[in-house]
C-alpha cells in the first residue's frame, strides 16, 4: 500500500544454488512488509577495474538462473546490459533491462533496450547531473517505451569518494520513478589496488535519507556472505541484517505518506 | 522528549521590531511542538561577497536585540563571531558563539570563544571532511570546555554548487551534538553576479533527510518576507511555511526514535 | 627530432569532401613543424547526450573516408569504438583504435581492441584518478599488445565543469605515452539545455600547460567552421588558428626539450 | 626583463638566523637569473589544523626579523594577517599584507589591508572560483588602493585533494597581476591524522604550467631542511633544488615572452 519497491540481489550471479537461496530469503523478508521485490542478478560483470576481477559464470547460464528466480517465487528480475547485442538476448529471460552507470550516455545501447519493451532501469552516471537524466528518459520515450525508471547510484566527489546529492531525489522523480542504489553510492572508486572500497557501514544511514526524501525504490545488493562475493564485496549488505533495515525504513516510509 | 532542537531566526538583526516578530513567531511554534529554540541572529556579517553588502546595524545595538529576545522569550541565542575580539563581547549578550565556516580552521578565534565558557557552535568548512571536524571540538576541549556543537552547512562541490554528504552526520555525532543547516547547505556560490543563489524548494528534503539520518538539531534562516532580507534571501525560508515542515520533521523524528 | 605529436582531425566524418580538405590543411602544417600527425575522425558518435544529437553519415562508409585520407596523404588514422564487434571492423581501416572516456572500464571493449593487435588509445574516464589509469593499461598489456597509449580528457569538476589535473600527466607517462585531449578538457557538461557547452578560448592556455608538463601529444578537434561542425563545435579550434597554436608550443617544447 | 617576480621563504619565521639564511640564498640565485624577489615570512600561524600545531615565535620578534631581512638585503617582504588589528601592525614593518585563503571572503579584513595603503596580496579562496575574485579585488580598489595581486593556491577537489585550474591563470590576470603558490596547491588536506599532507615531487610540474600560462609571479615556501620545518614542511621544496627550478623556469618565460 504507497509501500517503496526493492531491487535486491547478489551483484553477480554466482550459482543457481546461491541465488535461489538468497531469492527465498528477500521473498520472505519483503512479503512479510509488503514491498514489492525484484530480484537483481548480474548475467556479467563488463566494467571492472583490473582484467582478473571476477566476470561471470557465463551469459545463457546466468541468464536462465534469472529465469528459474523469477519462475520459482514469482517474482520479476532486473539485469544490467553492456552492448546492444545484450538487450534481445537478455530481454528473453528478464523483467527490467538495466544501464550501468558508466554506459547511459550510449545511445545505441539505451534506445536497443527501450525497443525490446522490458522495463529500462536508467542508472544516473557518476559523471551527470539529475537535472540531465531527463535526457535519457527522454530516448527511452522516444523510442515509444514509456516504462523507464532511473536509479540514482552517487556521484564522483574527487577522485576516491562518492556522494548523494538527495536533491537530485525530487528533481529526477519528475523524469521517472526514482530509485536510490545504496550500494555503489557508498564505493570509493580509485583505491591504490585497483580495487573499489566502500563504507557499508553507511548503507542505513543513506537508505533513510533516501526513504526521507521519497524515492520510490530502493536498490541494495546483499549476499550471505559479503566477504567472499565474487565481486563487489566491499558495499554488500550481509543478508543478515536486511530484515531489521526494511523494517525501519517502512516506518519511516508509513510516516512520509501521512504527511 | 528527544525531540530535535532548533536554531533559527532571520540572517542578521535588521530591527528590534522585526527580531522580535520573528522570535514570537517562531516561540510559539516551537512551544506547541515541543522542539527546544534557539534565536539566531548576526550581529554583523563580515564575509560578504561584494564591499556593497548589508554588514549591519551595529555591533552593540545587534547584541542588545539579541538579548532582549532571550529575556522577553526565554530563549538561549546565538550568534557568530569573526574575530578574537568578538569572543568576550558577544558573549556578554548571548548563549552560544558560532564560528563561522570560512573561519573554523582560525585556531586564535576558536581558542577565544571556548574560554568564554560559553557554548561553542563550529560551523564545518566548507572545504573540511566530516572526520576534520574532530580537531576542530578538540581544540574547545582542549581549552577547558565541553560544550561543543558542530554544524554542517555543506561541502564545496565544483564552483557553483554545495552538497550535503549525510554519511558526515553519524560521523560528526561521534564528536559533538550536530546539527543541519539546512538554508546554507543549500547556496550555490560563485554565481556571476557577485550575490550568492540557492535553491530554497529544496528545504524541505534537506530537512528531512537531515532528520532520517539523526541529526541533534536543525538551523533554519527564516524571514517574513525572504525577498527583501537584507541578506542570504536566497535560501531563507518563508516564515509562513516553518510551522508546516516543523510539524512534518517532528513525526520523522517520532518514528526513528522508536527504531 | 623529439617533438610532440598530434592527434587532430573533425570530431564526426562529416563527409569525404569535409575530410580531406581538413586533412590536407593540417599535413601541410604539421609536416613544416615537423610534429608527427594521425588523423583523427568519429566515424558514428554514440554518446550523445540528446537522441535527436548527430551520431554519423554510416559506419563503412565514413571507415572507407578514414582509409583515404590516410591513403592519400600518408598519415595514420584514430578512430573511436563503442562495441566489442567494433573493434575488428573498424582495425581494417585505420591504425589507431580509441576507447571513449566513459567506456574505458569496459573490459570487454579494451580486450578486443587489444586484440586487434592495433594501438590502443584509451582515453581517461572523467571519473578516473590518473594512478587508476595503469589497470587500463594493463589490460592491454596482458591482451599481449605493447603498443598503448593514454590521453586525458579532463575529470568532473562538479555537475558542469571539467578540469585538467595536470599532476596526472608524470603520473600517467608512468604507464604509457600520454595525450593531452584540448578539446574535450574544455568541455562544460550537464547544461541545462542538453548540449554540452565550453571554453574555447581557453585552448591555447590547456595546451601550453600540457606541453610545459610534458605531454608526448596533443588530441584537438578542429574543423573550418566549429560554429556548423556537427557535432562538438562548443570546443573546437577553429582549423585558421591551428599553425599559431603549433607554432607557439613548438617553441615551448624546444624549450623544454633543452633543460 | 619581463621575467616573472618570486615570493618565497620560510612558511613561518622560526628564528633571525634561519630568515637571513634563507633571503641570502634565494637572493643570490634570484639576482643572478634577473628575477624580482620578495622575501616570504609569516609572523604567526592561526589556521593550523590541531592546536598543537607551531604558532609562531611571538608576533612583534617575527615582524622585526622580516624588516631586518628587508634592510639586510635590499628587498620587500610579505606576511600574512588574519584579523583586522594586525594589518597596522604589519604595516609598520613589511611591504606587502597577504590574505589568506581562509580569509579572503571577511571584508573587514580586507578592508583594513587596503586602507594601510600596501599592497594587497589576496590568496584566491579554494572554495573560490576565479571569476568571483574580482569582488574581492574591487574591495582593495573600492578602498582606494590600486596596489592589489592575486594569488591562486589551488582549489578543493574532493576532500582530500587540491587541484590547480589553469584556466583561472588568465581569468584573474583580468582583475590583478596574479601569482601561482606551487607550494600550497600541492597540499592534500583532512587526512586523517590532521596535518596537511602533500606532494612535492609535483612542484616543477605546477610551476612550468604556471609559466607557460602567463603567471606574473610564483609563490613558493623553501626550507634548508624542510623535514624539519615547523610548518608546511609537506609541500617545501629543499632549497638546494630552488636555482634548478628558477632557472629552468626562466627559460620556459623567455620563450613565452617571444610569442
Amino acid at each position: 500500500a504507497n509501500n517503496f519497491f526493492l531491487l535486491a540481489g547478489p551483484c553477480a550471479i554466482e550459482s543457481e544454488e546461491m541465488a535461489l537461496r538468497i531469492a527465498e530469503k528477500v521473498v520472505s523478508i519483503t512479503d512479510a512488509l509488503q514491498i514489492p521485490y525484484v530480484f537483481k542478478g548480474s548475467f556479467k560483470k563488463a566494467n571492472r577495474s583490473r582484467i582478473d576481477s571476477f566476470t561471470g559464470i557465463g551469459d545463457e547460464k546466468a541468464l536462465k538462473i534469472l529465469k528459474k528466480v523469477s519462475k520459482t517465487f514469482q517474482v520479476p528480475t532486473v539485469t544490467d546490459i553492456h552492448e546492444v547485442s545484450d538487450a534481445a538476448m537478455a530481454a528473453e529471460y528478464v523483467d527490467i533491462l538495466q544501464i550501468p552507470a558508466f554506459l547511459v550516455r550510449q545511445t545505441d545501447l539505451v534506445v536497443a533496450a527501450a525497443n525490446t519493451g522490458k522495463v529500462v532501469n536508467l542508472k544516473k552516471g557518476q559523471f551527470m547531473s539529475p537535472e540531465s537524466m531527463q535526457h535519457a528518459v527522454k530516448k527511452v520515450t522516444d523510442s515509444g517505451n514509456d516504462q523507464v525508471m532511473i536509479t540514482d547510484r552517487g556521484t564522483m566527489f574527487g577522485y576516491q569518494d562518492m556522494i548523494v546529492d538527495f536533491r537530485g531525489i525530487p528533481t529526477m522523480k519528475q523524469y521517472a520513478p526514482t530509485v536510490l542504489d545504496v550500494t555503489h553510492s557508498l564505493q570509493q572508486p580509485n583505491q591504490s589496488v585497483g580495487v573499489t572500497g566502500g563504507r557499508p557501514e553507511m548503507i542505513g544511514t543513506i537508505a533513510r535519507a533516501g526513504i526521507a526524501t521519497g524515492v520510490d525504490g530502493l536498490f541494495i545488493e546483499t549476499h550471505f556472505d559479503p566477504a567472499n562475493a565474487k565481486s563487489d564485496g566491499a558495499n554488500m549488505l550481509d543478508l543478515n541484517r536486511l530484515e531489521k533495515l526494511l523494517t525501519d525504513l517502512v516506518a519511516i516510509r508509513k510516516t512520509i505518506n501521512q504527511l
